[in-house]
């Protein structure tokens, strides 16, 4: 491991005079037997109550949130499985038709580290195909599962065009992720900015379930650091959590305290990257974008 | 996994102008050695005090929530293992002589999920005759053990002639659960409002202790949703959690707050099923209700 | 299992008018490489740091209590493994000299449901003989480690002429814990009561760090409702875990609100059971009280 | 076990009439594959995003916390392992140059007690080089991995010189950690005062995400009773823990309060080392102060 250079990529100047970028991004996985979400074992089609648990997301998460979305004219990235695509097609393209981007989650939400290089190529490919076939076009940004990258991923990124990836946590500014000669954009997350990391639970992972207004507060206090230094600030967040319950109130509540309090630009990630683009900040040579 | 089609119900008219309902809903295990409770292993009698904790359930927990409920008028569903039942005859039909449903739960606490279609078979079965035998009469709702409804109890439930399950979290209204070409009326339920996800907390299974007062502030703020949107919302408790220390003055709080704040219907969900058939929203062919 | 009858005792009138019992009890483990402390393997004399972090008990935690309580004026109870009395004798000693009760804590913390007869049968007899050699008297009281109390150590208390358990979660009232034909007077205790369950935390064995202040306000809410129903409610506490930091100023701060919200009963888990036999409530035949 | 003495030695008086004494220390372990942070495996190259969550600590974790002293005029004690300091020698040399301490914290972060006396003698000795190559003198304290001392590794210590330990929580006033006729100064700590135990979280080791201002609000009343014992209290932080997001903010905060509160003296350790050898408190015969 040699020294880390500083690999933060200048500021760019947001648009309509906005003093902070908040990207809401959401990662719709939706159904419980996708790897890496309750452990290496199928979920039998036997338990319905897990797989209700999970559809929640699809059939009262996801329209909650759009709606939502659509009160406070916000676009937003969602990152969906190629499978999710596929078992839920109708409910991908209404988000894409709500002019929001898609994101690339892999195809079967396997965890790139959990499988070889073959293995992360599949997901790739197949996730592209499936996602492109559902909504028409491709996706240009990628999340791994479990928010774990690995070189052989980056690497396919880069091959296939990817203007950006949003896993890692090496800064809290858009930065360059390197590994092997490659790299690519990243535009960074944070295990706390991550609503699966305080309101995750099930009978098979046990978990918390924070109140979602502690929760918040956090995050709050985060967006108010980003505001004083004019950066962007990503919060990930899935529909059959952060959608459930009550929950939604305190995200709206949220929105609605960033808006008083600053000019705040609530971009897509690939809005983000294009902005990069057109500013001259950073641009990568082979990207889709 | 085909997509879901919408599959909640219209909101019925709630009787009485209420603008909202709530069922307070209550599991009775009472016994550590039930499965499902405290892991694989059956309990050794030997174990006085693990023992002693779940019998609070009985001597004090549910006299006290009795004594709570009587006061505020309020009838609610108290779901039962047959096996208990059996063990605490006296207790059972104390529940049932001051107006509340019996359902069933059982009969031995045995997750539908980690046995085979016969022993799905006895469960329903025997927990029929012991609840019958205890009550004088044949429960017509259902709640799995460990919420863990699968599709091979799901037909059970529907050759039994059940009106309802209250095991399954696919929406925040009344549904349809379906698998395998059966269904039935699903009285939804999610772990954020299970005391048991928040204070359950023995020597074998490490829990939390967190403040009764600081769960009920997430549980208040679900009922203000769903009495804006005059949705039924379900509170699932155990008398050995809720009904241990002074946290029923927490619960007596809330339903304070809630009769303050709205016009609130506390019906069972027998009584739930009832109006949903009498309004003409769904009446199961062959419920015995 | 049959039906419980009911089995708490009358309360007792308790002295100079007070209308609640408040005892405060400490368990004085002090050394990691105990049984049923941190799991069954030895801790190695290597360790020095978990070592010391448990000898912070004897050199800090304990003079910061018995301080304390002689501000306040109020006799405890501390429950001690015998092999904690040989390791520390002046500390134990102490803790006696200032007119608090020693009780039995077994010999090596071995908790009894995981050893056979003759090993509780040790641990009984060998910490009788190690307290009395100690303290010059023979305590009274028994608790089990890990509050596991056998239906095999209870009829060992009841052959030694213990007066009295507190291991037991049955009710939150004074009763008796019955096996096998044998009772003893059981004074309860509640998970949610115990320091332990809140801010036990090591290298080894991952627990809460919760802050004492909200521990203490879940204790605070259980006492009003003891103060009501005229009831003895009994916190379990550790040097330890209690003793450490700041924590002890959220106990006075407890026990300054206790005493200026009623007239209250500090008394040893001794003086209850004397006073329960003076009031002809209840009297073991062969209690050496 | 024999009976501990009391070891803990008098308190030195303060300088510049201060009349607390406030150590922030800073563990810098920033690489997820050294030994005791993420469990026995080595973390592969693959794994980019975890790598990138600890290499935080160096890019913008530790530039923020050296700011935040540079502005308070704080100067304080950083314990590094060797390997760190060979794989980012310009960080830590940038720590140095700032002027604060540069403690011992190993060579590859192996807990002492997970290795036999060999390992102990080599981690210890690759550290001191390593370090001392860094930064151009010796560190004369330690900090164990995992806070781990051993008899072995304190031997170690006294025989390389080294002038204080801190690892141990046998106290909280300086003391004299003994073991096998070595004794050594030890500077204590506490686990609810290392934000490690409240805020540490990854994929592989799931931990609490606190919010800060609450794990500060504990630290604060710790301070408190500090400052009335005129003691020296020591706080334990992570640059990859303490030094993301806004939880700086919380530290600063906790900063300005504890000035506004009393006169503090913010020392590194050892400057709190020499002040006790010049009051003729404590100086070990053989140490490099």
């Amino acid at each position: 491991m040699s020294e880390p250079t500083e690999q933060a990529l200048s500021l760019p100047e947001w648009p309509d005079k906005a003093t902070v970028a908040v990207s809401l991004t959401f990662d719709v996985d939706a159904d419980p037997s996708l790897p890496g979400l309750l452990g290496a074992e199928r979920v039998s089609d036997e338990r319905l109550s897990l797989i209700s648990q999970f559809r929640y997301s699809i059939v009262r998460g996801l329209p909650r949130i759009l709606e939502l979305l659509e009160r406070h004219q916000i676009a937003s990235t969602f990152f969906v499985p190629g499978a999710t695509a596929e078992a839920y097609p109708d409910a991908i393209r209404a988000i894409a038709a709500a002019g929001h981007e898609i994101g690339h989650h892999s195809y079967r939400h396997l965890p790139p580290h959990t499988t070889d290089a073959d293995g992360q190529r599949r997901e790739i490919e197949r996730g592209l195909q499936a996602l492109s076939k559902t909504i028409g076009s491709e996706p240009v940004g990628y999340r791994a599962p479990c928010a774990e990258l690995t070189s052989t991923t980056l690497r396919l990124l880069v091959e296939h065009g990817f203007a950006y990836d949003s896993s890692c946590m090496g800064d809290d500014r858009p930065y360059l992720e390197q590994a092997g000669g490659a790299s690519i954009l990243e535009l960074p997350i944070e295990w706390h900015l991550d609503d699966g990391a305080f309101m995750f639970s099930t009978l098979d992972v046990e978990g918390n379930l924070e109140h979602a207004g502690d929760v918040l507060r956090q995050w709050w206090e985060d967006f108010l650091l980003a505001a004083e230094e004019h950066r962007l600030i990503t919060l990930v967040m899935h529909p059959e959590i952060m959608g459930r319950g009550s929950r939604l109130r305190h995200l709206e509540d949220l929105i609605e305290r960033m808006k008083q309090h600053a000019e705040v630009w609530f971009p897509t990630h690939r809005q983000v990257a294009e902005l990069l683009r057109e500013q001259g900040i950073h641009a990568a040579a082979e990207s889709r974008l």
